[in-house]
């Protein structure tokens, strides 16, 4: 029911196709995020005309609404949101960093390490951690939920994604090195749980690894989760560029060929290159969806803020040689106009354009790892696309 | 350029073809309206796919973001936005109402005449009257601005759409019969004034007949504004359901047979019908889109609130046989949730709904006139469609 098939190696870099039981991933492979079955703006007919065949959905949010028996009674997430391609869930592990300490100290994933880590914020963490399982104060009405990997489990198996990942707990930078370790432990019996828990056979289950910015405990994290029968595996917990190649290093060398490795909420562009360059499968990232949102447009000289003064009177589309629903059809001026105005088409129009770029980016360099050329073109991409 | 066919009378209501630059408009026909050059949530062509070829868009809006010189500069409005069809222009006149009496005492033209509009609200009108113009405290950023009416003119002119309006005071329906008889005479000046600053022969500019809820003043409005020459007429001031009627009565009588007829700011759908029977042509009116975005949906058994927990694990789409992008592939489980969870995309699809709905009751209403049935149509369509 799951195949994964490496077409072509270049040093760490592959290609292959993963199939799964509603199509096949070209691999590497951008993942959009449809936080709560809908990729903000688009519907599903946009994000195939995008070029897209996969996308990944949160657990977390999905269970609080419209809930997991709601969507399994409406035909599984396939067919709650019209979506006959692959379909990625996360565990909800995320949400244990991301409203437990991410909120209490301020660090977030795609903004980066927060220097300031350490000074606690005047948010409190909405989640406590036992060996149990987590309790979270849902961040919409404050209802305590106890989420245990078994309930992870149970709760995708009602959404019916089609890969789908175990419960762990995501540690944040600003944890000891003595609690990393103890998480760790915690991380692998959850692991043992969801592995046991798991029994629909149409869905493929990734393990995780977690282990924060150590090596000893990257390495050992890595070695006990690709011990287990997972499908394959994910590569959480990893902040900032410096530490996500350490994270990398550290993990891959440990993990079989032969099944596919996602990493979890990494999109910045230049992090894809270098994940890829390591041997990473797939990603997943709220990152161009967020940015276009917020008026950031990908080109191939960098990102541009549209709002700026010097749009408002551009006649040229965003990228001359996009096809892109935008670029085919409005200038920068007009966009620049919709931005201003607050208009939400502006939003829709820059997610299509950033959605469109990161699969032509994709679909280049899978080319370029099957011509050899990998390197040669990463260098000449990045060169180009200056970081703003 | 311009050309107003009539194909098909029944009594008071006509099939039309009014031929402009940029198309031929099938009368009576509904036009969306663009406000800031995107109707909300769609671009050009979602609008286009829906089936419309005529959009309307607000000058004071567009003077004020982005600038009726920026707009020209960019190639005017249609190419501004990429539509090729018919587009047409207000001419700031409602928003002398709008964010003049109708801010101060709480008067709206959707939702009817406020009953308590007597009482004055805490918020300040932002509108000054003379003779020679009005002076505007811009609802952005409180900057005045004095619109005359060659200013209207001036800047539809830069706008560059098919159809403009002459500029008007539109009164409020807390205004007394004395100041409704100055205002007239005042919109009367202004009529000829717009018709003298007038130049571009590609665009129809079309007079604007106010006077209230009395029938000597509408005879009057239309007595006056039809003897210019105009290329074709608005009903402006219209307020209420009752008050409608009369001010199709008093007025249509004395407007010749051959030019266009546009009723501002209707579209309420019983309103459109009684406007149909009484010879109106075109409409323009935000209700379907703002009701849409508000999670209100035309089917033709009424309205319903996509919100209502009825509809939570609701697998039929909300229209069995609307053919639209929502109907086609999401269940109003699905929209349910996208509501409930705020997305965009719920606003979105809703829009597309309504307006695919007001296209499609357009095209049934100029087939009914066609075959003589249209009060046939009428009776049977609004005895299913049930006000909420």
């Amino acid at each position: 029911m799951f195949k994964f098939t490496i077409s072509k190696k270049l040093k760490n870099a592959r290609v292959a196709r993963f199939a799964t039981p509603h199509g096949v991933i070209d691999t590497p492979a951008f993942i959009p995020v449809a936080t709560k079955a809908t990729i903000k703006t688009l519907d599903s007919n946009d994000v195939r005309n995008i070029g897209f065949n996969s996308i990944l959905s949160n657990t977390y949010h999905l269970m609080l609404q419209p809930g997991a028996d709601l969507v399994k009674k409406m035909g599984g997430l396939h067919n709650f949101m019209n979506w006959q391609g692959p379909i990625f869930t996360d565990s909800g592990g995320y949400q244990v960093f991301s409203l437990g300490k991410g909120l209490a100290y301020g660090v977030g994933k795609v903004c980066k390490k927060n220097n300031s880590a350490e000074a606690s914020t005047n948010k409190k963490s909405l989640v406590k951690i036992t060996d149990n399982g987590v309790e979270f104060r849902s961040h919409l009405d404050g209802k305590k939920i106890f989420l245990r990997p078994e309930d992870s489990i149970r709760i995708q198996e009602k959404l019916g994604a089609d890969i789908i990942f175990a419960f762990d707990e995501c540690t944040s930078p600003t944890d000891s090195r003595a609690y990393l370790e103890k998480s760790l432990e915690r991380t692998h019996k959850w692991a043992e749980r969801c592995l046991k828990a798991h029994k629909r056979k149409d869905q493929a289950l990734f393990g995780i690894i977690q282990g924060g910015d150590y090596k000893k405990l990257r390495e050992a994290g890595a070695r006990f989760i690709s011990a287990l029968p997972f499908n394959g595996f994910g590569i959480g917990g990893s902040f900032g560029k410096k530490e996500m190649l350490n994270v990398l290093e550290w993990t891959i060398p440990f993990l079989p060929e032969n099944k596919p490795r996602h990493m979890l909420g990494i999109g910045v562009i230049e992090d894809i290159f270098e994940a890829v360059g390591r041997g990473v499968d797939t990603f997943d990232c709220v990152e161009p969806t967020r940015l276009g949102r917020h008026g950031t447009l990908f080109t191939k000289s960098g990102r541009i803020r549209i709002l700026s003064a010097k749009y408002r009177a551009d006649k040229k589309p965003i990228e001359a040689d996009c096809k892109c629903e935008l670029c085919i059809n409005y200038s920068r001026s007009y966009l620049h106009h919709l931005f201003k105005a607050n208009e939400i088409l502006g939003m829709r129009l820059a997610t299509i354009h950033n959605l469109t770029f990161m699969h032509n980016l994709m679909k280049n360099i899978r080319q370029s790892i099957k011509s050899g050329k990998f390197n040669y073109f990463k260098s000449q991409f990045l060169r180009k696309f200056r970081q703003f």
